[in-house]
């Protein structure tokens, strides 16, 4: 431990702290952290790189399709790359966390802007499975038809670039509990 | 450190609190609730409302759309009730918030339930959004055309309702914030 630890420690232990009580908490934080960039930059990618040029004419004015034609999926590339983004900024900050479990300041503005960032993640996640739901069973009422028939890769794409922008929408929850947790473990540390 | 800060750092918590530190964010958290019902239940009735009959025939299969036939708007409006329902369970939460400012694990069960309805309003309105969004413009690759046209009503009532909900989301995004300075405060308050 580093010598800011340690009187870090030193100080708040005037009551019993329950060692590295918020330790183990921090470390998940950290590890989901990990998990949300793998999640978000695959979901970026997948999306980002997902087109398709189909091979035979059709009834269908045009004959590929790729992410940039639908304004939900370029959502879904711009808001999983700052995400991503965000997972590998806060990392510092989470590994200042292991170290010091006292931190209480910036554990509440990392509450505070995982959760705006959970908010942008599942806008972006939920707009694209919209429209990723209407490419597979298109609908009645507008005449919209599906589509996954013809762009059969395209959809696949997509669908699975879902579960990476939606695996971190968890992440963002667990690390928001986490938090909370980390930080009534503390309001109640101080208390008599 | 003010002098009401003092005896409450003499006695802990079971002194009554120093004068209204935490109150006003309270009533702020209250208001905003009620905000918040009158955000999603209006978003609700409003999209759950939502039909159109069209007076002539066209080269359309069918010539009515509901909110029914289109599983995000479905969503959209099963997500609007429990957050409004969730709402008015949590007033009174709210309201004993005012009244004790020292509550701190009621304050954290709060922040997480909020987190999480954040999470599923903003799922809903987004999912909504693109939907609305491609019945406005339509799009080539899928060959899908603007239906609002058409269904000029239908897509009038349906972006209507996507203010209410998208403000239900901020009023979450402001009592998450207001929850976690609230804490802050708490857990300055009880160090030295």
């Amino acid at each position: 431990m580093t010598k800011a630890g340690q009187l870090e420690e030193g100080n708040a232990s005037k009551v019993p702290m329950p060692a590295g009580s918020n330790k183990g908490i921090s470390v998940m934080d950290f590890v989901s952290r990990l998990v949300g960039i793998a999640g978000t930059l695959g979901a970026a990618i997948a999306m980002g790189t997902n087109e398709e040029t189909l091979p035979f004419f059709t009834r269908f004015v045009s004959f590929s399709a790729e992410y940039d034609d639908f304004r939900a999926f370029r959502l879904f590339v711009i808001v999983n790359a700052i995400a991503s983004a965000y997972f590998v900024l806060t990392i510092p900050l989470s590994i200042v966390h292991i170290m010091r479990s006292a931190a209480r300041g910036s554990r509440i503005l990392l509450i505070i802007s995982d959760t705006v960032m959970l908010a942008l993640v599942t806008a972006g996640a939920s707009a694209a499975a919209s429209i990723i739901y209407l490419a597979h069973n298109g609908n009645n009422s507008t005449n919209w038809l599906p589509v996954c028939q013809q762009y059969g890769d395209f959809c696949q794409a997509a669908s699975g670039s879902l579960i990476g922008s939606f695996g971190a929408v968890v992440v963002f929850l667990l690390i928001i509990l986490l938090g909370a947790i980390a930080l009534s473990r503390q309001a109640k540390r101080h208390v008599v």
